[in-house]
């Protein structure tokens, strides 16, 4: 038999009305087949780089062919476009804001949401995951092509990303996301460091947080209570506090700066 | 293929225990076939208005044939009747206590559920989501006809709806639902106010809320912070503060009044 | 048509990032016919006892065959060991902490996790709902015998289970779960008291919590705010407060002796 199409959802909408279900029942009603599949709808109100990050860390593991259906978009009803991006095996639908960035590597095509013969009848100026996102994806899963949906765009806004800096014998990055758990991911991976030798990890302008010369494997490698440095579960390392909440304790944001130095 | 059933779920149980994972397991052994969405689990505690909304909101846009179980029962174990409403092409089942009310059109019939074979075997006094609806809906998901569950009835319990008084130049209504971005919806629709011509929309008795002629289409129209009346997504129009909160920012309730008078 | 395979999910994740969401992607990648049905994810972090109490309350209502997944994991990256538990005609896959100790019946059948083969390639040491636990329950549901998971162990670790305490004319037990309304669940059923004839069950050591000699049926029985002890819907007697919370009103922890005496 064929497989049924997967259609994730992605939102800041919370669980407390009945947005997320109308969503879902738009989808149903155009692709009765579909399996609408939860990644998060408690994505910080109209944070779309919160959003940008919770999406990467979970699509990677989603089969060949899912649709991922993504709205935190604060300029919705304004003339911000709607897009579809194909990314490797997978198809991304949502407003053109930067929620995709991750996905936007060379083999990427942005596609224009423009035919609205795919979207509902009638048209909200301030629901378009119900409106329009919804039924492109419903439309999607149910076997229409990309390619149908509008005309081709090159210019898709992009969320500056971090880039570390990199100086003899030093590597500048930052704090680039913060969990519901408090833990704080940095820019590097495990690679990065290790290539560098014996080391020091800090946060300059953060007095408090730790200064350590190791990368833990796990939380139960330090006591309770204390932090570490560590390689979490999205590929990158992270300071965390083994049964509590980094975030809190050292008072970190996004965006604060990590430095990485040899002491070779 | 023959379409699998859709079974919704509203309730106000809340995700933090077993209760609607138990809800879940009994639909999915009478009826493994069966497709379980969930609108909500957070309607407030005993609220069954704002429950009836949120399922009015949500429901029309599932496919016909669907069944959707609401479970918001403040009298459970009294003698409130358990019903199942057919409205339209769709199947709502639950405590006869007003929560179906968006639905009692002319075409609505009501059946009591008095069969106790489509009930589980051991009934509780306080959880019949899972001993009584939830099998209730599975048997219907698996093809039992709504006319074997119990008798018809005629006198199903309503919700006091807010009927918008109409005088000359003037129309008195209320607010009606607050989401939990604090939207506030009134009882009026855009065509309502349309029809007056030049008009001015204010809350007598809420100082701070703002009186405006304009309703706006989206919440861009107006700079962040700042409060308007405008057509929201379920078709009202509602009190929204851009990228703000405007239950709080105004202190409303719902059930607080509204008015619209024609400035011609 | 073969029954899809129904996967449980039961984790302290919470909802807020895109955890969940990588493994439920994980596990349609390896049988994407299964149909994927939350339990809860808002398990007190690492509260083993709240999951095992929370996971027992609801499996019983799953069809035979339901694989339960489920993932509150102090020990994650420790040498703690991965198991497979057969109980009844159901299965249950996490860590070996005691999370299963209510289906460790005579009939139970536990398996290490020990052949990789059925884990992701990379495994992290702070995500094994992901790269352990998630993909084996994937296996299973698409075929794989749990024998061919790993060997045979006779030493699961084992939560210490409250045993009641029979003197004569007297039952000593404890407070062993609280939902998240407050309602307070003790370890005697209604079957235990009815035994005895006339009664008074108690708390010692509050002061405030009430003693009675009526097991009511249902919250409705008392006056809105009034407390009472009833048979709750997991069939345990249970401190509640119609339309209130007992955990708050009366200073309630898990624990907390409750004791029944005869009064013939």
């Amino acid at each position: 038999m064929n497989r049924q199409p997967i259609i994730t959802l992605t939102t800041d909408f919370g669980t407390a009305d009945g947005y997320v279900g109308a969503v879902r029942g738009v989808i149903l009603s155009i692709c009765p087949q579909a399996v609408i599949v939860d990644i998060t709808h408690e994505i910080p109100p109209q944070d779309v780089a919160h959003a940008a990050f919770s999406l990467h860390s979970a699509a990677r593991y989603y089969p060949p062919g899912t649709i991922h259906l993504a709205v935190v978009d604060p300029g919705v009803g304004t003339d911000r476009r709607h897009i579809c991006v194909t990314s490797g095996d997978q198809v991304f639908i949502g407003p053109d804001n930067g929620l995709f960035s991750p996905f936007m590597g060379e083999d990427a095509t942005v596609i224009e949401l423009a035919e609205n013969e795919f979207w509902l009848e009638a048209i909200s100026l301030t629901f378009h995951g119900r409106d329009i996102f919804g039924p492109v994806a419903a439309h999607l899963g149910c076997g229409v092509e990309p390619g149908k949906l509008g005309p081709e765009i090159q210019d898709p806004v992009l969320l500056a990303s971090w880039k570390n800096v990199i100086r003899p014998g030093r590597l500048e990055g930052a704090i680039v996301h913060i969990d519901h758990f408090g833990n704080c991911m940095t820019s590097f991976t495990p690679d990065q460091i290790e290539s560098m030798g014996p080391f020091s990890i800090w946060m300059p302008g953060n007095g408090s947080a730790p200064e350590s010369g190791i990368i833990r494997n796990t939380y139960a490698d330090v006591d309770l209570g204390e932090a570490c440095w560590l390689v979490g579960s999205v590929g990158l390392v992270e300071l965390a506090v083994n049964g509590g909440n980094a975030e809190q304790t050292f008072g970190i944001e996004r965006g604060d700066p990590v430095m990485i130095e040899s002491k070779e």
